[in-house]
């Protein structure tokens, strides 16, 4: 996204949180913990958070240290929707500057801007809902692979109650997470429901006192960095969300022939199948940076760009 | 549907019943209710219930009086199925005067005409189950949003039984709704199960006593005309549908950053974040009628038409 | 596939299990029980076992007793993954010579050698999971259209752990059976996972006592084979499947059409519409060979064959 006109480059040093305004990014015990950080605001979505998250998942990938990655929200809100300060005139976006990359001439809607990248991610994403998830605050979970919630959260996909769609191209992963008839009944109502419907409804595999939500989180990250190889979950990651809008398993048999021919004479599959003969804890080469270039380039690339 | 022979021209003036012999339409509250009206037939579907439920939803989406649509039969049953009474010719459909439309050579399934209709609607549609709904009579209900069930309702994918195949592009519908494996095992059985396993298997989303379908249909409704803008409902239900068929977010991305751009700067999302913001209930001015010509047409035009 | 290399040639004679050394294949009662077969080393599959299964499916798909067909494990496993003997190099296909066939420059994965062959089967295919499924053993009974669960069995899509990534073109078909999100869970974290983890992630349908479990899958076999058409079995299974890859319901609407006009006219519906009004049991005169050739193709042919 090099015509990007969005603050990413000033992204943190990984590790840190230095740089960033509306988010704080955290790595820890091989797992990064990005933080929805406007408090103050119920960390409410602006354009700058947009493009805070851009690069804070820019630089989850480009950390060989991080296997997972955790987004949470700071206070008592995961993310409260888009900030409202400007009003009336908030979803007016031909009028805001910053607002400078277009597709097919509309301005991009940042929430899609967010929500692709995340899609795009290398690292699996675990959805901490520490709170209210409205609006963006909601749909932004959608392309993360993981949702837990705590008791108090609550979910929201509000639109249709503000003059608008469902954006965050959440048309598109809504109905592939919870199915069609829930996603249209949440989406027609537009109301607010407790985490226990979220539950019901699938889009949530688990909801949790609240104090226990971070270590929910950060048990699965764990299970996933102590054991699997980073190249095979980036791998794995593109080929199961790409393969959702694959038209036969034809194209999916393509795509892990090569792969699996790709990975099995390497070092990271002779290194997995030693340590399971040996009955000991692997050590994995390999880092998700080198892993299968090329391999969605629909999920990575502008649909607008020649190499697509 | 210009050149659609079925029985449409006299389409019921809305908020009557009248025009029609197979069905009635009322409307109250905002609420359209479509009732399949062939009691003594266990409303069986025949070739005139087709064209008039046609008609029906042409007249909902035509009516900005109505804000969703609730589908229920009269009587003991929801809708029974095909209506037998031409005995094993029944689905002989080349010897039916009636059935001129054709579709790739082939007379067009009635149950696809009424299916394809439905998912077209620009009002959310609600299927209140009240008894038996049996082959088309479920079939019917897939492209609806939501279906609640009576506990006296039962359903059945009967096809295989009788030596045909899911139609009403249930194929396609089915397993979007229930899954695929759920759905393979009501096809390939053809068994009919009741309102318990409907549930279990995620086909309606909640199970009421007889007495509570209507007020609990009507209460969803309700939620839907009091609280969104008609132009956001009609669009999201487009979105949502059509995107189940899009082979990546980048195609929804595209759709919402158009509408986005266009609602955002429009009457319906200045009036829907000031309501918000006032902490008053928001009155909507624009009209389902209006909401985004074209936004899918694969899904409101024939796919011969050379429009598509 | 002419072109195949794997062991077909010497395919069991239906009823019999002669011919094979790594599956049983048995037929009672309409029904075709095929049995992984090297308890010894917990059913592991083999290049071998994947010729045998294939050439398993093609003769229920030729046999015309076959109704529907069972598929479980000898001993205490369902199969345990790939045959581990040969070490680190297990996986690297490119040195086996008798990996011949491929796709796009690659060796074919023999899981989705399998697993496409399944997918095309003309019978309704019904997994009785009677213990460890891991890996290949896992993915194989995805395109199968009905998973049932003994107490002890488990699950596991362990990749990951072993530096590979998902095959069977488990890709494509895990997210539509179990949804994107559970999908992702158990492919990133590649733990294995006790069948109640499988019920309620909906891997299975049903989880049953050990000795349940065979009785469990003859009775929905029985249940198919006294009810249905083996024509409209068939011809629904490759609907429902096809479908789950087309982009719009048109698609489903065009072939169902054609289809209801064929049988419609047929000896199929008029004896499924006459048992049915004559209330007895029906009898049908039709076999699954004779469905509808062509019907999906990109199911039954490789891609690259030009007829598709």
């Amino acid at each position: 996204m090099a015509d990007d006109p969005m603050p990413t480059d000033d992204a943190a040093t990984p590790g840190t949180s230095s740089g960033f305004e509306t988010v704080a990014l955290a790595v820890e015990d091989r797992i990064a913990t990005i933080t929805l950080d406007r408090p103050e605001r119920l960390n409410a979505f602006t354009p700058r958070m947009a493009g805070e998250l851009v690069a804070a998942f820019d630089a989850t990938d480009a950390d060989d240290d991080v296997r997972a990655v955790i987004v949470t929200g700071r206070g008592r809100a995961f993310c409260a929707g888009a900030d409202l300060a400007a009003g009336a005139e908030t979803f007016d976006y031909g009028r805001a500057p910053e607002r400078a990359e277009t597709i097919d001439g509309a301005p991009r809607d940042l929430g899609g801007v967010v929500a692709l990248r995340i899609g795009a991610s290398r690292k699996p994403v675990i959805a901490a809902v520490n709170g209210p998830a409205v609006g963006v605050g909601a749909t932004m979970t959608l392309p993360m692979d993981i949702r837990l919630a705590a008791e108090s959260a609550r979910f929201g996909f509000v639109f249709a109650r503000r003059g608008l769609v469902p954006e965050a191209a959440s048309s598109w992963f809504l109905p592939r997470v919870v199915g069609i008839s829930q996603a249209m009944e949440w989406v027609a109502t537009g109301r607010v429901f407790p985490a226990a419907e979220a539950l019901a409804g699938r889009l949530v595999s688990r909801v949790v006192p609240d104090a226990e939500l971070l270590p929910a989180a950060r048990a699965i990250a764990t299970e996933i960095a102590e054991n699997t190889s980073a190249v095979s979950v980036a791998a794995s990651r593109h080929l199961l969300w790409s393969m959702l809008g694959a038209s036969s398993p034809w194209e999916a048999h393509r795509r892990d022939s090569r792969l699996i021919a790709e990975l099995g004479a390497g070092p990271e599959a002779v290194e997995g199948v030693t340590a399971f003969l040996e009955k000991r804890p692997p050590r994995f080469p390999g880092s998700a940076r080198d892993a299968v270039p090329g391999l969605v380039p629909e999920w990575t690339a502008r649909p607008a760009d020649p190499a697509r």
